[in-house]
């Protein structure tokens, strides 16, 4: 193999198939990249075998060929070159020579003979979405996925589409996500579970283009995504998901308004009298136009009053500060509705359209 | 106690009095800082035993009094408050009430009446220096003194003032830096060791400005750092400093000039072939006009040249290549002039008036 590539152009590339390198890995060709020249197109390759990416990158092709070279170590080497163009060349025995035309760089490399290259799939179920959305919908429902094992399901995000409708839910026992959009054109029924893990590599690498689309196809094990000059697999989590819409009653007997930023901030407050460990709720009383949060904790207590809208009853509730906190997050509205029942039974944070609901269990406390 | 302060100017000096709060303390008195106000002056007080600090804030006393808090968790309250102003009250049971208007901590605190404050120190020497320079002068040097408290001496700094002339020197066994800068007055001739790990702290709360002073006072045990409303406080280290003139040979065999951000990026470049444990060093090959990088590691080799001006000898000499990084991180001249004898004798970098001097010794290397 003999290729020369813009260095930052290269770079960019590395950056991408870096995502799918595992921190450590029992096997040492899982962290390397595939260098792929062949048929004019220059390829990077990673594989961790949940994640599979390959990228593109604009280069010239002198001689074809392949080799697989360890990743972070190239990463290294790339960064600090400062010349614009790199030529790398392959010998017989796999040495790479890697030179800005300043500095020269040999480094054992291997063959790419034992690499676990993606396998091919088959190109029919597949949706359209803007990258801009799906960075949007994956950053507001993600955090909600568990990163327990044991419950795998629970790792992972359904995907559900419905004609023109993607639906998009995270859970991990005490909440739910859920995020609704509208796409451009209408496809069949489909519904898949994406790895939390794989959605937030991807969202790392999507350019967030509003005009930019990836075409995301779906088999019976896999999800792939395709962008740019990127595509990138994914396994998907087997079984079925979790019903949920038992659980989204629209029944509620206290409709709160209020300020979104105030309301978060607030709560952000309380936490800094709880320890990781310590498991503290925070006490939300509403009464008449005013949402009281309070904290008792060894170290203190807290007190501060929030002005809201209120239709229905009075209630006295205790949440997890964070599980509210995660949700006030990522709400792009800066006024939001909550819907509350009872002191036992889940709350809601939702728009008028349900384009995104957040439902959140509350916590037992003494009063 | 009852006071008012404004939010900002409170969390400037909690962030300043941190300094010497400590990662963790089997004495809880010394995770506390105290809040003092009396005769119309707030001060805050932080005391680890090895650097003790006062910083005096702005603000209105409405009852006098002390008492000592959690320093982290005053930090992280009033960090998160949004209001302007801030009314801190203290009850007989050392109960601190802490409240913007809108929020209201309560929090458990202490006496303040166990708490270490600082010595009284005799103002009798004393030396003054704009912030800037004592800034400059410490990041130039902090970094080769070392942190093995086995040999204690090398932990610090030597400040040496002969005249109108500081002197600042750190090493630690394979390495010397020293910066002298010119005083704008005479002061009698003294030399204190301060330790290394007071001068990074310090250097933190500098705001660096040329035209603001820093008074440094020195007592047999102590060196006490008077700037702006804080006074800074830390031990100094007893014991006799090293005899270094004797290691500054003005004599040379080889004499370079070269650019100072190309030599830095090209080492750089090598320390990609090494892992932290292994030690290899970068072999230099002065020959003519050229500098000869190259490095030969498990992972692999670099090669590279950089031209330079020489007079004298051709030499082929091996560093261990963070030393010759560290120095060429600090300089500020683009151009530097580095000195060497033969591949066993010290090396130095430094400019015409050695207001720098840079000593590093070789490392042996199969050729």
């Amino acid at each position: 193999m003999n290729i020369i590539c813009n260095t930052q152009k290269l770079l960019d590339g590395i950056n991408i198939a870096l995502k799918a390198i595992p921190g450590k890995s029992t096997m040492a060709i899982l962290e390397c990249m595939v260098i792929e020249a062949k048929e004019g197109v220059i390829k990077l390759v990673s594989n961790d075998l949940e994640i599979g990416i390959e990228t593109i990158i604009e280069g010239d092709i002198k001689e074809e060929g392949s080799v697989a070279v360890n990743a972070k170590l190239l990463f290294e080497i790339i960064r600090k070159l400062k010349l614009d163009e790199i030529k790398m060349n392959v010998d017989g025995n796999y040495v790479i020579n890697i030179s800005d035309g300043k500095s020269k760089f040999n480094i054992s490399a291997k063959s790419p003979e034992e690499f676990p290259f993606l396998p091919a799939i088959v190109k029919n179920d597949s949706i359209v979405i803007s990258q801009f959305t799906l960075k949007e919908i994956i950053r507001q429902t993600v955090f909600s996925s568990s990163d327990n094992e044991n419950t795998k399901i629970m790792t992972g995000e359904l995907f559900e589409i419905k004609e023109d409708m993607l639906k998009v839910v995270s859970l991990d026992g005490h909440r739910i996500s859920i995020r609704k959009v509208r796409l451009k054109n209408s496809y069949e029924d489909n519904s898949v579970i994406i790895p939390g893990k794989t959605l937030i590599e991807i969202s790392k690498i999507l350019n967030g283009g509003i005009e930019d689309n990836v075409t995301i196809y779906f088999t019976e094990k896999h999800a792939l995504f395709e962008f740019d000059q990127t595509i990138f697999l994914s396994r998907l989590i087997e079984g079925d998901y979790y019903k949920i819409d038992k659980m989204l009653s629209s029944d509620y007997e206290t409709k709160l308004t209020v300020n979104r930023t105030e309301m978060l901030e607030c709560i952000d407050r309380t936490t800094t009298l709880i320890k990781e460990s310590e498991k503290k709720p925070v006490i939300i009383d509403i009464k008449d136009d005013s949402m009281g949060f309070s904290i008792h904790s060894a170290t203190g207590s807290m007190d501060e009053k929030v002005n809201v809208t209120k239709e229905g009853n009075d209630i006295l509730i205790g949440f997890n500060p964070r599980f509210l906190m995660d949700a006030l997050r990522v709400i792009d509205d800066e006024e939001i509705t909550i819907y509350m029942i009872n002191p036992k039974a889940q709350c809601f944070i939702k728009n008028e359209d349900e384009s995104y609901i957040y439902l959140i269990l509350p916590v037992n406390f003494k009063s």
